[in-house]
């Protein structure tokens, strides 16, 4: 008998966490849980992993049964593994996020599943520890987007400023003055004023910017300037 | 029969890197395997879960019977997850990390255990994916480096710009050219010159220096100035 027969095996989970950007606001992607407990109750795409897939393998196999998605970047964010965690039978639980461009995904989205986006700002409450885990996937979040231009990359080629206020707004869970946002993201110098204006949303017009990638690589901590201070964030 | 009984239990295992300065150069925590396999093999401070404690507690315990340390801050790293990454049977393994100034700690490390601080830069192989492991708290190190002043508070509180120098070598992976390195460090603003010197290290000496407190807080970006650019490092 060695060491590891005398061990205790433990049910092993995954949770995924989805973050999306319509254009106007961030969502979050929930299913209705479909076993016992807490049955119908809304909840991140969950399930076990099974005995011969790799954490990243099973990460993608449940979020493909539970919304049709594939293909999607994931990313391994926490490991929750309080023992009373699940009232059944404790199971950790390995947390994977990703943060989509809606306007690319939502035609994968099926109908024959029960998946649902919700606005990040108002979202059902969730079975568990799973709302602790949404708010670790948005530290990571805030987090990464104090050093990558993770959050340019779900905006259109051209998008107007308030468009990005509303984005960092969501991220951030802040709210800031217009002018100051305005005047603190144009002396970033990562942004490239474009000719034409988008009419749509405002009788005024509001123009277009680009992000300026030969610029954002080595300036992008300028971003840190007007974000709240990522020393607060972890 | 519920969906949970019929589910597969695994092997969850710790393992704990432990990095520290000594003043000099960066150190990792290692010791001498005592089960097998690979018994008597260089290694990360591993141990299983038990039923009734938490990952984190797991982490705390495994580190103290290993090495005698306690009372250390460990942070969660990553899960490590591909079913063969054990040969005996499948074991996920939780990773925690910590950073520790071996000023304080040295003499908390007990005789009675085969822990061994090893330099960095060079030391010996380490079982299973265990270099992995190593590798990716590095990185962690590098990112959070890059955000958070972890690194002077590795400092005793008045240091020398080639003392500075060489942690962020040994942190980075990177070697700095000196005068380039005293330039930039010192044009960052975060440093409060001594009046001061050590006398001991160079003929000449070097001058002593303190972190700028109240500055670092709201211009600790200026740091990512000279350090390789973190979207490099993730």
């Amino acid at each position: 008998m060695n060491r590891y027969s005398k061990q205790t095996r433990l049910l092993v989970a995954i949770d995924c966490i989805i973050f999306g950007f319509d254009g106007t606001e961030m969502k979050i992607l929930l299913v209705q849980r479909g076993m016992e407990p807490e049955k119908g109750k809304w909840s991140l795409m969950g399930g076990f992993v099974q005995p011969d897939e790799s954490l990243e393998n099973a990460a993608k196999r449940i979020l493909n049964e539970l919304t049709g998605l594939s293909k999607i970047y994931l990313e391994q964010l926490y490991t929750f593994g309080v023992p009373e965690r699940d009232p059944i039978e404790r199971t950790l639980s390995v947390t994977y996020f990703s943060l989509l461009d809606l306007a690319k995904y939502k035609v994968q989205l099926s109908n024959e599943f029960h998946a649902e986006w919700f606005p990040l700002k108002k979202f059902p409450h969730l079975i568990f520890d799973h709302n602790e885990m949404v708010q670790a996937a948005r530290n990571m979040l805030k987090y990464k987007a104090s050093l990558h231009p993770v959050l340019f990359e779900l905006l259109p080629e051209k998008f107007t400023i308030p468009q990005l206020q509303s984005l960092f707004e969501d991220v951030y869970q802040a709210s800031f003055d217009k002018r100051n946002f305005n005047r603190k993201i144009i002396s970033t110098g990562l942004l490239l004023k474009q000719k034409e204006k988008d009419k749509i949303n405002s009788k005024k017009g509001a123009f277009f910017y680009k992000l300026d990638k030969k610029n954002y690589r080595d300036n992008f901590h300028a971003i840190l300037r007007f974000i709240p201070n990522p020393n607060d964030l972890l």
